[in-house]
């Protein structure tokens, strides 16, 4: 068993989906479509079963995995779309308890042959587009398990998985209580009526994942670039003034750019998901780019540097006649990150890839046990399914 | 130059130190003894200077390293300690600033050939023991630049590097200032009478890294040890009940430790700087874990899963008869890690991480920008050298 390849994060596990459909092997994909009670993953958590017993990505944390694998071995065989209930749960209050976090609950997964239907959602994914997979689990009468329909956020488009125009399914349901859950990113089980059928979707939403863009090439830009990497961000490195041998320097960015700072607006693509931190240690320089970035309106600017530095930094502005409104500069976090004490490179990277976390997140950082309600944020939605929960 | 290393964990720089001091290449180590004004780093960062142009570890954020490690080749060449100040402010506003933060202020940074007086320094580090590496930057009539001695708060005991009593140091005048700053773990210049005479030195106290124990072995305890060992905890995985391959299975532990969940408190040394996060996923090893760690009063218990989880365990020990105080109870957290949002293992493991960091440096997790004050905290002591700041 690869041991190492558990723990990868989200963005690994769907470019290794997007590498075996690439591939000529037989993968299968597991996914959890449901989960009743505590669980250490939520619907939507995914994990590739690979032939020979290795796996990547986590389903739970090791409790089921086992299991899984040997199934996937039998999915593969077959072909056969399978949806499998695991209840951890049972009537003895005494091993509930013992099987702990993690291993409690009831969870539902759908294991599937890994085919060119699932190509669409890699493609929106890495194209920086939110999909929704919509995956029937109960078809009724004009449906089979597995088949499979795409839902865009942004057209409102539903389409089948060869890029054309879904027909035929209950495309008014789609708008209902599914788009909202697509919209959101959020995973969930749902029912929708099929004229006197009805029809058990899981709906998948993918959001692409955040950007973050770090301005500066120097030496505490690295740790940033890693750990924003392994948390899901696609990363953009750029350098002023002909930075050299980028990315090199930067093997964990998804890319790097070199430009000048009077030309950052025109030359990225910023816009409301694209999370920015300014440490080129040169003040002109960050100036420049604040500038810029609170032009697009950017949800999140972190500048390293102490406060008064950015009040010289608004004095500037000012001089050059640029006001920029409350609400603007409340996307401004300087000093940049949390307040985790540690001085070390990696230490403040750390605290300023949880701050731009707990700003994407929309979360006011603070320890979990003093946060009232689930860990999990609960998303409603109008099914007599479970409300599924991410 | 070897970029890659720049951004190395402290631990990895004091590890470097032993491995260089165990070779017989001759190094040259940097350290900052003294900042006015805002700068990357604090008194006591340090820097290894190869020959050859690269070094580990970092001193500012790459503003002077190349200048330093042409100062380092003459200290290697002519084996004399060097004291040299860096004043990178100036009388021009407009250049202070566009220097930007990290190339402010002045800088003083000893460089000095790495030789066996400093062995001491990394065997404490190493051996858990906290130390204080006091060396003379203005030595008066009786001491020269880079002599030095050894403080060790937890005896208050004055030693020569060769592990002797020291004698004919001022001893009473170390017992002040500088032991402060010694039993802190904080470094800073302090100017000591010496008869008639004053000494200046350069007291750089190494608080030895505190220990993260985590106790699981499941697929979610890697990228918690990855974490924590860059973030420069000593870190021991715990599994139980024959947990094999542990070792492989968990390369970024310092150590690995196979036991029984009832004797968790004899098998490890459970102190005040043990934090500890339990994840086994089993409720009764949970339990008798968290039980252990209660009764040695670890500062920091995270508990892993929902806060029902916990109540239910402070209901069985409560059957078993056992009642834990407030005050004991305060150090558990449950659920574990900051609320940062993101489930994915990585994102769960950062949370955690982020808040053992915090809970370690005694700061209440939030935005840096809303928090009043000065980043890194002052330390006032009574010298006439600027209060030194970390």
């Amino acid at each position: 068993m690869t041991q190492s390849n558990w723990s990868v994060p989200e963005t690994e596990v769907v470019q290794q989906i997007r590498d075996r459909l690439d591939g000529d092997r037989t993968d299968v994909l597991a996914t959890i479509v449901d989960v009743e009670g505590n669980a250490y993953r939520r619907p939507g958590a995914k994990m590739l079963l690979d032939e020979g017993g290795s796996g990547v990505g986590s389903i739970t944390a090791g409790c089921l995995e086992d299991e899984l694998l040997a199934v996937g071995d039998r999915v593969r065989e077959t072909g056969e779309t399978e949806l499998v209930t695991y209840d951890l749960m049972n009537d003895d209050d005494e091993d509930v308890w013992g099987l702990g976090v993690g291993c409690n609950g009831v969870i539902e997964v759908l294991l599937e042959p890994l085919t060119e239907t699932y190509r669409p959602a890699v493609e929106a994914f890495f194209g920086g587009r939110d999909v929704a997979v919509v995956t029937v689990l109960d078809g009724g009468e004009r449906f089979e398990r597995g088949d499979r329909v795409y839902y865009y956020p942004d057209e409102g488009t539903l389409e089948s998985p060869d890029g054309s125009e879904a027909t035929g399914w209950p495309v008014d349901a789609l708008s209902g209580p599914a788009a909202e859950l697509a919209a959101r990113g959020k995973a969930g089980t749902v029912s929708l009526p099929d004229g006197a059928d009805e029809l058990t979707v899981f709906v998948d939403g993918l959001a692409a994942p955040d950007e973050l863009v770090v301005f500066g090439t120097g030496h505490d830009v690295r740790p940033v670039t890693e750990l924003a990497s392994k948390n899901d961000f696609r990363v953009t490195v750029v350098g002023f003034r002909g930075a050299v041998d980028l990315d090199e320097r930067f093997p964990d960015a998804d890319r790097t750019v070199t430009t000048s700072p009077a030309t950052v607006g025109d030359d990225l693509d910023l816009d409301e998901r694209t999370y920015a931190v300014v440490m080129t240690h040169n003040f002109v320089d960050d100036q420049l780019t604040v500038e810029s970035l609170l032009d697009a309106g950017v949800p999140y600017v972190g500048v390293m540097g102490p406060r008064e530095r950015f009040d010289r930094m608004l004095d500037a502005f000012e001089d050059d006649g640029r006001r920029f409104g409350e609400e603007t500069l409340s996307s401004v976090y300087t000093p940049v990150g949390l307040d985790l004490g540690g001085g070390s490179p990696f230490q403040i990277a750390h605290s300023i890839v949880a701050e731009v976390l707990a700003v994407s997140n929309e979360r006011t950082p603070r320890h979990l046990k003093r946060r009232e309600g689930p860990i999990h944020e609960r998303v409603d939605v109008e099914s007599d399914a479970d409300a599924p929960a991410q």
